[in-house]
């Protein structure tokens, strides 16, 4: 059995296998994680943190291995983490794709890790979080962080992210293109692939329309980021290097405004997914408080008793107090 | 201000206004909303449950709304629950959808209700078995839920009905058909819908296949549910009486067999939505642990160590020690 100290230590000195190893550590949940992640910590939060989303068919996985080659070209060890669908209703979809991204392996200064999450409700953004962190003090200068689908999950994984890249392409059809408000709002970097695809224009000058729009209503000065929306064709290779331009200009215009604070907004999210997950753990992890709740259930108590009774047990007596002070109404109707 | 007393009384007399109010309460987490359930609880169980969901682009709004017209010839009361996209990225989408199947409310013994729930993670599950719970004791026959997408949240919405439609649609792509083996995980009833269109035989044979591999798979002797394949096109009002009868199937079905251990077992996860939502709102809702956190993590404290804290200073002393046990390895490796 490794010791944390010794994974740490392996770890910071750039051993491929202890970097493997501390991503399924993250992945699973392992007790250990928390006492290599004291040990790593200090050296986390010089790479930058990249994620890639957008609906289905977008060409995220060919954008992300054209834009690990256009990150080589200047020398930088690259993690990737490759998420797939963690939607009941897509699993286990999009092999082709994974396997197309792995050529990339050859290289020695690339590392990618795909990482799968079905059952998790949460866990994966957790765990995405966490396997950022290792890459981080492994000493990679860029991490890419690819989804699948346009989920809630896969949303959370990005949010994580210090550049969020939002891939859409032309002629996807009106559901996905009425999905283009809600993707304005977690884009740092709107890409349209697929550039010589006929709409294209189209879906550019639409996405500007929204930005402008967006900057207006918030009565936006210019201390606030215009998110560019970038044109290129990553099968053809084409608009890369605008790609990686615009990434590192919303890097520069991080690191000189609310970087600090916003990495501590998504710290603080961390925190409270791993609350969540020891909580879900001690309450459910094992039968007693499921076996409970199927007897009071039997006996036609109703859920929200039946939730009382198991809180009651596990709360500290003073957030019980809270709790039934929590009994007059929350809301006016 | 109204007392739940009063409320459960109205609702259980069949009172609309109530139901409206009710389902409002339910959606908003309101503190009155247990004290009418443990009043109408008695009256709960005897609806039958749907729950309508699949890709975008299916046609499930007009499957809703003829399979509404379909119940309706039997003078069935029919409540609706259409649950608008919780996901960042495509809130907002598909008005037009709600506004068509809202020509249904003219009918006084169709009741139908939106349900968004756009920052909730979660919650919207909890709310909408909630407001099921609401409608069945109202004296609803039947409650047809429908989902737009097919994210983690879509899932657990409809995974609360008793029989869950899930409807497919021919040449809707590789994307869209790669999600079919996830598909059919869930399903009760599989419905091709524009059977008219090129392809939709192909598609109906391909899922007849899958189901027979599944139940190959699984070793299923005959007591098995076998999950029927209806073709219908619903903007052409055909084959919609196959959708009622292939419903109707697995309800009788259902009942000869395992629905009372279904559904409480779908009662237990409806225990652990409430239970996480409380401590979700007894941990965050206040700024103060978010605050301790945020002072925490400036002093480099990792997230997992400020977890620590926070569960400390509400968990009651047994569930830290079990707590301190946990820190052993749980996975081999």
């Amino acid at each position: 059995m490794q010791d944390p100290g010794e994974m740490a230590e392996r770890l910071l000195a750039r051993d491929r296998s202890a970097l493997s190893r501390l991503i399924s550590w993250a992945e699973n949940a392992d007790a250990r994680y928390p006492a290599v992640l004291s040990r790593i910590y200090s050296k986390v939060g010089k790479a930058w943190r990249m994620g890639i989303t957008g609906p289905p068919g977008a060409g995220k996985s060919t954008l992300t291995n054209v834009l690990i080659q256009e990150l080589r070209k200047r020398s930088e060890r690259v993690g990737v983490l490759a998420i797939d669908p963690s939607s009941p209703f897509s699993g286990g979809a999009l092999l082709g794709d994974r396997i197309r991204m792995d050529e990339r392996t050859a290289d020695n200064e690339v590392f990618i890790r795909s990482m799968a999450s079905r059952d998790s409700h949460g866990g994966l953004a957790r765990a995405a979080s966490d396997a950022c962190d290792v890459m981080d003090a492994y000493g990679f200068h860029s991490i890419v962080m690819e989804t699948v689908g346009v989920g809630q999950s896969e949303y959370d994984v990005v949010a994580a992210a210090d550049s969020v890249v939002v891939v859409l392409c032309p002629g996807a059809g009106d559901e996905i293109q009425a999905m283009k408000s809600g993707i304005l709002e977690v884009a740092d970097v709107l890409v349209v692939n697929k550039s010589d695809l006929p709409g294209a224009d189209l879906l550019i000058a639409d996405l500007e329309d929204a930005i402008s729009m967006r900057a207006f209503r918030r009565n936006s000065d210019a201390s606030e980021w215009k998110v560019p929306v970038v044109s290129c064709s990553a099968a053809k290779n084409q608009g890369l290097d605008d790609l990686v331009a615009a990434i590192d200009a919303h890097a520069v215009w991080s690191r000189e405004n609310d970087l600090d604070a916003l990495r501590r907004k998504k710290r603080v999210a961390q925190v409270r997914r791993v609350v969540s997950e020891r909580l879900e753990e001690e309450l459910w992890g094992r039968m007693g408080n499921t076996t409970r709740a199927e007897e009071l259930l039997e006996q036609s108590v109703t859920p929200y008793d039946v939730a009382e009774e198991i809180l009651g047990s596990i709360l500290a007596p003073p957030m019980q107090s809270a709790q039934a002070a929590a009994e007059q109404p929350k809301r006016g109707d």
